[in-house]
């Protein structure tokens, strides 16, 4: 897939919009926008142009206009690939879009494939793979949560800290084989007190980065939220009141939608996706059909559990009700909350009692709502909003949400162990040499200083073209 | 809605992709963005830059990054809106469009509406409102005839003709004005056959852009084309075929999708629109029951019918189904070409002997097909070509695609027939100035000359946000 003799280019925007821009990166970007691209000052010629500079003018096909578009040039190595570089920005036509590029790949580009302009900054050592893996997350990301993570993994927080850890086991793996060149004469060049020191650090910090994993996958992915409870006691008017409020706040600044999220509120920044709604909108009748199998596979999917229930006088009905949910996520972290619904048609006094009654357990909460009246929702959007704070770390920690990395994690911290086994149990120091470079080795991934065509050709894959 | 005091923002491009752009446009423009926005070069002062100058740098909310942007600046009058200006292209992340554009309200922006930066650069006088209107077709080109009518009307080719005739028109109503100052002294400041010349000549003129609207439509709307014929012909897989091939060569360029262009086929540059296809793709036995009434509907919207009918021996069947046809469509411009279907179940000589017996009349076609096997669908392409080159007018001719520009010429033709009965009629000269002023008026509405609020906001309500 590497091809840097090749000049790319690709649209770098979505179809639709005002203006459109392509990217062109490669030796011959400058020859070949020359060719197609006409300054409207005509003293201006493009390739001695200083970088960061836009120069507004003609994309002509055989003397025809084809629109009035900005040049932006880029020169090596201070642009995104590390390559000359252009960008066009021209009217958001298809016709036009369409156009250009072939007028592009006429001239001598290629079409770029998706994710080819970021592995080229990769390549070009303009930023390593986990950065390289961040620019994907942080274009996709939807909320405050997902983007602030993506956004300092693509600065390279992450990336410097296994850079740090793994110089560190790199300096004691070669004192180590130093000593095994040494053979018989037993000198020892890498302190073993220290060496334990530095394995146990590595170690406490790769556990700690992958056990930040299932928080890190919250955040990015949204925590899942399943709505449950007897048929007819308001789920599907709780969701359609929680969403139709979550529309409201999002379409405040114009210009702006929704789109992909779908069934999903975002509070303190997380966003809360509720599963397998389409149940939901039916008849609540279908849903009663749907029996125990269904309300089991959605409370295993979920990390809170929204128990619907209606106000009543038989508070046994209920306990009994949250014993049997209760049982099912028992040793789990799963977070269960029992909503009253329709509490607008009784007295203060019906609550107390009910309130009196209920049995809750450990981190369990109990509130009253009117799904239909919108009465208590403000209380249940703050309730969700403490359990996503309450899974949020400090805004400078390192978390990771790529199963790529943790995966790679988890193998440095089982090198590891075998590190401190073995030097617990004086095993020989080539044995010990062996492990150390393992874990430099899956360190070494992350970063992309240890790659191969598969697994890169995996990461660029799920790029978006002209990215 | 001219607010000239404000500055507005909104994002220029889609949702989705890679890049998002967003527009900063007004006298604040530096200063709101110095409030968000740090270049990495700490030396660099945003407000004190070159026009056409990027800066790479970053967006951050109280300290937080929100990301590694591109700002370019376009200083006054130099830039599309004539104001000061500021591009931000970030990455195409919903959150981060959205924080960005939230953090340039709240630091003094406003939301712009839609149009509103082409409206300004009409107020300030970088293009006459022809031109505008065509910055909106050019974004909607599909095909290369649609997209070459918009972008010689942008570039401002109508506009120019429009304000010559328009300025020749002012001269004499001006020397027509003096000789009415002049009241009873019977001096004539205008050369009355001069005048006559110059009216026949604008109104020839107005007449033929009047008339090349009906062209202009067609090529910026597409051709509708009708697909008829009795059941079981083989309408559907004909239009599937078609449909099919014109899939494979839109795909030919990767990145750009037909997505937009649905149930039609490009031929010459130009779009080929089937009417209402959902009755084709259902079983042809609905389009039995559909009857007469619907075929009937189908012909009068369409300017190309297709006839679809089996290979056959029963020629008199054909010609008399021919003849119902070509009653409907008598006396209009509509195209009638009769496909004979499934041709290769039979012989050449079957093929001969039935092209004896139809009887086509003027500019009708017969063509061999076969929808299912592919075959003589190249020919019916070439064929749909030669009608889309026929209606083409010379690359310089300006026509029109405007209604609006359409109504004004109808209304600047039956003055100027006003004007030139009453020289006829040697008509007192103050009652002929008015007639003219009446021309002039409306030339002036076309390119903005004479507007009101009313026809700028139904004009600028149309165009997307961000341009």
């Amino acid at each position: 897939m590497i091809r840097p003799d090749k000049t790319i280019c690709a649209p770098a925007t979505a179809t639709g919009g005002a203006i459109a821009v392509l990217r062109i990166s490669g030796n011959d970007s400058f020859g070949i926008c020359e060719k197609i691209f006409f300054p409207a000052d005509k003293s201006i010629i493009l390739s001695e142009q200083k970088g960061y500079t836009v120069i507004f003018g003609e994309i002509r096909s055989k003397e025809i206009l084809v629109d009035e578009v900005l040049l932006t040039v880029f020169r090596s190595p201070h642009s995104y690939t590390g390559e000359n570089s252009c960008e066009i920005s021209c009217h958001a036509s298809t016709y036009i879009v369409r156009k250009i590029l072939e007028l592009l790949i006429s001239s001598g580009a290629v079409a770029a494939k998706p994710g080819e302009f970021t592995q080229r900054a990769f390549f070009n050592g303009k930023m390593d793979l986990s950065q390289a893996e961040a620019v994907a997350d942080v274009i996709a990301s939807k909320t405050s949560a997902s983007h602030s993570i993506a956004i300092n993994q693509m600065k390279g927080g992450f990336s410097s800290e296994i850079r740090k850890l793994r110089q560190e086991l790199l300096n004691f793996a070669s004192l180590i084989e130093l000593e095994l060149d040494f053979g018989e004469e037993d000198v020892e060049f890498a302190d073993r007190t220290k060496l334990r020191e530095i394995i146990f650090g590595v170690k406490e910090l790769a556990d700690r980065l992958a056990g930040s994993f299932s928080t890190g996958n919250a955040l990015k992915n949204g925590i899942p939220v399943a709505i449950i409870g007897k048929p007819n006691s308001g789920k599907s008017t709780l969701l359609n009141s929680l969403l139709m409020e979550e529309r409201a706040i999002v379409s405040d600044i114009p210009g702006t939608t929704r789109d992909s999220i779908e069934d999903a509120i975002v509070i303190a920044g997380t966003e809360f996706r509720f599963i397998d709604t389409a149940g939901l909108r039916e008849t609540e009748d279908v849903i009663e059909t749907m029996g125990i199998k269904k309300t089991h596979e959605k409370i295993e999917l979920s990390s809170v559990v929204l128990l619907v229930d209606e106000i009543t006088d038989q508070a046994d009905e209920i306990n009994l009700r949250l014993e049997y949910i209760r049982k099912m996520i028992i040793g789990s972290e799963k977070r269960l909350m029992l909503l009253i619904n329709k509490s607008d048609m009784c007295t203060d006094n019906t609550k107390t009692d009910l309130q009196h009654k209920i049995m809750l357990s450990g981190k369990e909460t109990l509130m009253f709502i009117s799904a239909k009246e919108k009465t208590g929702l403000e209380e249940l959007r703050s309730e969700l909003g403490r359990i996503a704070l309450s899974g949020r770390i400090r805004a400078d920690e390192i978390i990771i949400t790529n199963a790529r990395h943790y995966e790679a994690l988890l193998h440095v911290s089982e090198s590891l162990d075998r590190v401190i086994l073995g030097l617990d149990q004086q095993i020989p120091e080539d044995l010990i040499a062996i492990d150390i470079r393992q874990a430099i080795h899956y360190l070494g991934e992350i970063t992309g200083e240890i790659t191969s065509d598969e697994v890169l050709g995996n990461i660029f894959k799920n790029f978006c073209i002209g990215k």
